[in-house]
């Protein structure tokens, strides 16, 4: 996983090796602010399906120093009482400097253990932003996690990420404004569940996006969660969204490793001098940033071109 | 700004037009956790600025749907006391739904505010994650907000956002809590100039990292903060600091222009039915995704030398 974490060729040719056994995990993404307690519901959850039945994975995005490279302990230390079950993998990945954007890494991660042959992978995202939404590039379930009472900016959010989320959880509901923002989920999905209707096809069978209330911390309201989690899985499996959600994963797959490909080639094509003299003639205003990087990309055409020539020549 | 927001060949060209005039303004980043009341803060900072008689400019990166696109009104209502000054220019921007992201839409506006003679320019990132991290790309001076205790999951991000903070401010720091969260960064910070003593030349002069304590919403502590930001900037105008960070941008800025380019070449080049033919492979586990893009990739190359034989012939 290491391997595969850090881009390595070998973490490759696993991939490669691991990619035809793909496809049978349900992928489940927790999403929501940080300070909802995402990660006490993330170990509640694993905990009972878990008590079902279900071998799972569960990948938790943790912040870490872009320096140090090293994940903080703060998750893993959460998630104690799952560690030493056989049948559940933990993993904590770093939130930044992955080749390719978090999202890529932790599709790559989920390759690897859905190939692995674990049923049911549960992915954590951290905080909040554009690494919310992303989730949705690879979960087949979306389960947004809300607290009440977490102030304005929060609220803000919801607007992006209600339009994502299959089930919606009020965890911490033992406090006292969990029905207030209940009351606020449920009006803002009004505005949401239209813009699905008009992303399904005539007959299918419609989803209605559940919101539910929990306590991790007091232990009650995982059970419909899971329940919840579930019934959404069925309801892919059953509908022709299984298939398209498996298209959309496919496709941002691809062109995450085309785009890093692309990256790759550059670095090899293009000379390192040639770069550092068109970011000195912007560092010096001689040249705007967007015309220097389209006469690199001519330069690169043109090297590949005579290249070419000279090849039929 | 629309036009430079939404990418558009008029907004490009108006940001070559810009380009040459900028590098003057003093760009100051604003980022740390939801919840640290980053916004009510940014406006205190604005006014102050404004009152010591400087025009200024300020961007705060909005969360928004990434289906609607309109971005939410809680920032500019927040800001309202600023908004009848003909010396505070505010823009909120979308968090989301920008090609090439976020990093670099906030890029092209601030060039567009330094090109039309702003001296100061304020940025407010959204939530936790990337965004925070990379708003050092923009930012001449990185303001870590913070707050007193707000769970660990703040605490551990702390890590990586502490790297890249030329100022550090308690805000909310009328709670009694302030005084441990001030003890917790300070044990942090020592951890983190040793980084950053690395990175100096021998001989310059060093910059400490300040941990301030303010409340945006008693009004106390703003004048120092602001006092901070300036002596920050002066130290930078004095140093090989400000040069170094001036090409840091600009190499930036013409990496994301490349891949940008890249990307709208690829599109152009590429037929979308190979590439649809090569995403239904990957969803049907014909194919690895990173074979298949390796092979788009091929047929890019390919197109391009059989293209030149052509023209040679």
């Amino acid at each position: 996983l290491t391997l595969v974490e850090n881009g390595t060729p070998a973490g490759q040719s696993a991939l490669a090796e691991l990619f035809p056994r793909t496809g049978q995990a349900h992928v489940v993404g927790f999403t929501g602010s940080t300070g909802a307690g995402k990660s006490t519901l993330v170990n509640k959850v694993a905990r009972e399906i878990r008590d079902r039945g279900d071998e799972l994975a569960v990948i938790a995005v943790d912040p870490t120093s872009p320096f140090s490279g090293g994940a903080l302990l703060g998750d893993r230390l959460r998630m104690r009482e799952l560690v030493n079950d056989p049948g559940v993998f933990i993993r904590s990945m770093a939130s930044r400097g992955h080749p390719g954007g978090v999202a890529h890494a932790t599709r790559d991660l989920v390759t690897v253990l859905d190939g692995l042959g674990f049923p049911v992978i549960l992915v954590e995202t951290v905080g909040a932003g554009q690494a919310q939404v992303e989730v949705a590039q690879v979960a087949h379930t979306v389960v947004l996690v809300e607290a009440p009472g977490m102030g304005d900016d929060i609220q803000a959010l919801k607007a992006g990420l209600l339009e994502i989320a299959d089930v919606i959880v009020v965890n911490k509901a033992d406090r006292p404004e969990a029905q207030q923002t209940l009351r606020a989920l449920q009006a803002a999905r009004l505005g949401g569940l239209a813009v699905e209707d008009a992303d399904r096809d005539a007959g299918e069978a419609s989803w209605e996006t559940p919101i539910l209330k929990a306590s991790a911390l007091e232990g009650w309201g995982i059970d419909a969660l899971v329940d919840a989690v579930a019934a959404h899985r069925d309801y892919l499996r059953a509908s022709p969204r299984w298939d398209a959600l498996r298209t959309r994963h496919a496709r941002a797959e691809v062109e995450a490793w085309l785009m890093r490909h692309l990256r790759t080639w550059v670095d090899t094509q293009l000379d390192p001098a040639r770069i550092d003299a068109a970011v000195a003639t912007v560092a010096a205003r001689d040249c705007d940033p967007a015309s220097a990087a389209r006469d690199l990309l001519e330069v690169l055409v043109h090297h590949i071109k005579t290249s070419a020539e000279q090849e039929g020549a």
